[in-house]
């Protein structure tokens, strides 16, 4: 199935999780997805890490100026910093453009 | 960091397992990771699942054309066949051009 929704952006973070702050980062992550659905321009996000501690969570939005405005937030640039000094060994953020969509769901 | 490469583009696979074929699935799902990256234009990819059985995988591609003869592969096709039929209770796909990158790495 073709979608003929109109334009929107996904923001693919890879990540891969330092051994430190289990706990800290469990309860900032659900935070963040709180406070991310609150935002204006936000469309869903997907979510999911292996027990390698490899993840990829993606996050889609109606503008990039709404990517923007979320990677500005004050909340959200204190658990970026966290991010970066404490929870990831590393990560990529890619900001992309959705061209074209399909999907499949089984029969029940 | 900002990266200055080329344009590229992703494609975010996002599906459910079901609960078939655990053996079969992951035979096909490595030798399609295999044959992935002996295409013209592919440029590396990113995967991860759950215990929960979501998972999303990100396939990188240097053009729209080249994400479309890796679909139209005759291998690929019997893999997305029996996706349909049989591994995935439902999926989505996005082709997605990445219009800016960022990325992030610890000092070890």
């Amino acid at each position: 199935m073709k979608s003929d929704r109109a334009t929107y952006y996904a923001v693919i973070f890879s990540s891969q999780r330092s051994s430190d702050g289990e706990a800290d980062y469990a309860k900032a992550a659900d935070r963040m997805l709180e406070l991310a659905q609150t935002q204006d321009g936000f469309l869903g996000v997907e979510s999911t890490r292996g027990t390698d501690g490899f993840g990829i969570t993606v996050s889609y939005w109606k503008s990039e100026d709404s990517i923007k405005k979320w990677k500005s937030h004050s909340e959200h640039l204190i658990a970026q910093e966290l991010g970066r000094t404490r929870w990831y060994k590393s990560f990529k953020t890619r900001i992309c453009k959705v061209e074209r969509e399909y999907e499949f769901e089984s029969l029940p």
